[in-house]
């Protein structure tokens, strides 16, 4: 593609895959476009043998890395331990976990072993855990490092200078990108309230444009609702340089979610999402189930970030183990990150035939728009 | 514009302004776009009124009018009396208006008055008051009738067919768009979540393509969040025919609102909006305000249409007054029906002039989107 974005990357068409499975971002890099591993849940050392596999897997293609590494990451707080942490849960909060399982018939047996077993995410977010990330993150040949929420640090911008590196961040209103620009972001991902995960309430039809017009030289990539390449088309007419996706990798055969999920996805509308604050602490869009209700009709008030995770992680893990293995309740609960888009995702693909199809789907789109000019 | 749907109507570009304007009407017919006349506020004499107003200043070019035509217009329930209307009005809204005034210091001396003169709304919606809508309609050369909510009756579209003239409709779901394309109905109005007014959820990215997907032969507009043409490029590189905006018109010198309303919507970001149903009793997109933010802090529970509006309208009718005479308590507490594209209108224009800038930026939005295929 005639692309500036693309050429500074190296790829060809600028379809950035955000997933947190490994196979999905080699084979996007491979196809052509660029897999952004999502690392926030996984420990350093986990992260290293993730990325190892996708570097002898992506046949040399440029892929990233997205992590959520904190503003404050220059506040120097001591870290709690992990006793303080799990000490911190309410028990509001986890006896409501425990009732909502216990209605759908799903045993709350090993809770707290899974908890535990989820504390590093509360690591990832605080100073050393990130700076363990990011030193992970730059001892690979990354061609793009994004954080996921709120404006990088400083020292991750100088980090990613040094290593030649470009920086990207996630914003969901003109004020943000316009914070993040005079930081010194080099690409910005325009986030629509569409979107799955975390995500603001400003639509990406309105973001984009607004996003643009406050950029400058700065590549905006316009994610939110966007799984065809019509839709990337439509963002790249507002002026987007490209498109960051993440649920629509989420219904291919390598996508991370179980086959229940899967299924559940696939037979999904547009209107089977909600914006909860109830799976992180912050507002993120997930496909609607008995768990989002349960939360939606008269949950406790969600706990902020990492707290909120070490309460619904550790239960949703335990729904999706037993909803792959045939449990009816525990199928009506299992959830996901998803967007909007869903309601478009209606056949299982791989991930290599959903870049095809959105390079085709491009192509259509450019010349249909272009026909009514014509004559 | 190569365009089947310009070509059937006899328009040159497929932007189609919904408008409580005569003035925006006439002037995007006389553009080359197709002005849409909202007449749901207004009685039959009033809409026989503008629509002779308008038919005289369209130089002769094709304009439609858009109603809030019952579903169940065949149902025949006797029409409440105006004695009944107001006397369904519970003391604990008429109260929290009463008191929402008072704190911005709007004396509430006429409410009572201005309602009475309020109660046409309730009999447009009804059996009798809607076939005495359709007949002013009809008795006018239009070239479009569309209905704001739901699927038009069967007798809305009998009397439509006779009349040679096309119904279009407005979707927020899928859902909806199957079941109006089953009624028969001749252009669909897919309305994102994002749109002013009446609105799902669903925003118009995924919106979108999910409808023109079960459209078949029937064209399909784009609405929500549409206010400039790299933005309805965007809509049509996704298959819609055309682009169907109402908040772009508010803020151009012939718009309805008040000056004071205008200069809000101008400063006003696209995160300045709120999906309520203290206007109508119907979740509808509003300019946040004090007035919205009253109702949403601690309102009753909005009543069913028309009897919010019966509520509502006197109160936003005696504010917006007093906000064009300099009161700052009612500056604060005026609002209007708009889309977050308000975050994109920052320059007050002509309607002319907002037509011919679509035409520009819709050029340059598919020939930028071309440029990506070439070299």
């Amino acid at each position: 593609m005639n692309s500036e974005l693309c050429r500074k990357l190296g790829i060809e068409f600028p379809l950035f895959a955000f997933s947190h499975c490994r196979d999905v971002v080699a084979a996007v890099s491979r196809a052509g476009g660029m897999g952004v591993f999502g690392a926030v849940l996984y420990t350093p050392e986990q992260l290293r043998t993730e990325l190892e596999w996708i570097d002898a897997n992506c046949d040399g293609k440029p892929y990233g890395v997205d992590l959520i590494v904190p503003t404050s990451l220059q506040r120097q707080d001591a870290e709690p331990s992990d006793e303080q942490l799990l000490g911190a849960l309410p028990g509001e909060h986890l006896d409501f976990v425990e009732d909502v399982l216990a209605r759908s018939g799903v045993p709350a047996d090993d809770l707290a072993e899974r908890r535990k077993a989820m504390l590093h995410i509360s690591h990832n977010l605080n100073n050393a855990g990130a700076d363990e990330m990011l030193d992970v993150a730059f001892s690979f040949p990354i061609k793009l490092i994004a954080n996921a929420l709120g404006t990088p640090p400083q020292i991750m911008l100088d980090r990613a200078r040094e290593a030649g590196v470009p920086v990207a961040a996630l914003v969901g209103s003109k004020k943000h990108a316009e914070r993040q620009v005079a930081a010194g972001v080099d690409i910005l991902v325009a986030a629509g309230g569409e979107a799955g995960g975390h995500c603001g309430e400003v639509s990406t039809m309105v973001l984009v444009p607004e996003v643009v017009s406050v950029a400058g030289d700065t590549p905006v990539l316009a994610a939110g609702g966007i799984v065809t390449g019509r839709q990337m088309a439509a963002a790249m007419a507002m002026g987007a340089a490209g498109a960051w996706c993440g649920s629509v990798w989420l219904t291919t055969a390598e996508g991370e979610p179980g086959q229940k999920i899967k299924e559940k996805m696939l037979a999904a509308s547009s209107s089977d999402t909600v914006r909860s604050r109830s799976r992180t602490g912050k507002t993120s869009r997930q496909l609607r189930s008995t768990w989002t209700d349960a939360w939606e009709a008269g949950g406790p008030e969600p706990l902020q970030m990492p707290f909120q995770s070490l309460i619904s992680e550790p239960a949703l893990g335990k729904i999706e183990k037993l909803a792959e293995g045939g449990h009816e309740g525990a199928a009506d609960l299992a959830t996901y990150w998803v967007g909007q888009g869903v309601g478009l995702m209606n056949q299982m693909s791989s991930a290599a035939a959903v870049v095809q199809e959105f390079k085709q789907d491009y192509i259509d789109a450019a010349e249909r728009l272009m026909a009514t000019l014509e004559g």
